[in-house]
């Protein structure tokens, strides 16, 4: 048996404003590798909320499903989000992009009250009940302290965001590009990615430094 | 003025089945960028040839806009390739994917007697005639014999991609992964990429050394 380290990441589609972000999702993938582990992509098998052309930010009059189009980022090496088997694997990633508050929960639309999709609460709650670090970048990071009553996290230093993470109970602390906060207690890792005005390869920097540090954690 | 060189990538759409390979895609604008370089992408305004499942391969009964979806990876920062201005620009690359062969070109649909997208063609030629290096991975080095009379090129080691190259007086060269062939006469850079199999690391490996070699041929 290999003793490679096993890692899931989760996408909500394929696409920053209506999906996973895409750079982020490919330079996590990347990190993984170049640290020497396995990744296994995972996204939820449901309609999108919706569709947004890229250029002009208007919503497109399409159904588009969140597992189908992620599979382009994963070159079609992917399973359902409902399938993702705890056992199998040592953390979970998720990376960014509106998909995470379209798609993954209701944040995008409804604030602080937001609800997140029943497999993404039961992957995130099964991770850290066996212990596992949980990674989150971007906007990912907004999901945790809904489950988890005072975790630490960053979202870099937007302000409408912060104060949706502190009305939940949770504990933000402002972070630059290329910084992750750790929060040992509950084993999550967060760093601010395309919340922050970057360049590519300073996401490059950022994910690999989260994916280093999830790494790290597992022992 | 800046003295940074300027890169143009043109893509083929989202996702390796029906547009630009995700991975090459991306890695080659962290590749320019980790370079010093600046980059500015570009995609035909123009019908995808064709949607497909990236999970089952089948068909999918849409019509989707070659540049509406490259502009998702571009994060929106894209323009049509037919406002391409080789003045503009120190050099141009070619991620690969099926869209290189589907909406770049006929080549998938067509073989030997495959035609090319006139914008594409022009872009080649007038790099080509202003003396400026191309860069072509993945599929996208089957375009240059096209062009150009003799070029040398690697699509690694598919046999039937290399008789159509030969067949169309093109020289090729047997590569592997993260081996780039330089046609020092007609200043191209290829790279096989995803035509052979590989990780994503290896493919971060390879975008990099093309883009080294395309920078240093500016010169």
């Amino acid at each position: 048996m290999s003793n490679k380290k096993e890692i899931a990441v989760v996408l909500s589609g394929c696409g920053v404003y209506d999906g996973a972000e895409i750079h982020e999702s490919v330079l996590t993938l990347l990190a993984i590798a170049r640290s020497g582990a396995n990744y296994r992509v995972f996204a939820p098998d449901a309609d999108q909320y919706h569709v947004v052309n890229h250029i002009t930010g208007a919503e497109m009059p399409e159904k588009r499903n969140v597992l189908v189009e992620a599979a382009r980022i994963a070159r079609g090496n992917i399973s359902p989000l409902s399938k993702l088997d705890v056992q199998s694997f040592d953390a979970l990633i998720f990376p960014g992009g509106f998909g995470v508050a379209k798609n993954l929960s209701t944040f995008a639309t409804q604030g602080v009250g937001f609800t997140i999709d029943n497999d993404v609460k039961q992957a995130i709650n099964k991770f850290h009940v066996s212990g596992k670090p949980i990674g989150v970048m971007c906007i990912a990071p907004v999901l945790i302290p809904k489950i988890l009553d005072g975790a630490e996290v960053t979202v870099g230093n937007d302000t409408g965001t912060i104060n949706v993470i502190e009305k939940m109970n949770g504990r933000h602390k402002i972070a630059s590009q290329g910084q992750v906060v750790i929060d040992h207690r509950n084993k999550i890792i967060s760093t601010p990615c395309y919340m922050l005005d970057a360049r590519i390869d300073e996401i490059a920097d950022s994910t690999q430094k989260l994916v280093d540090k999830v790494i790290e954690m597992i022992g």
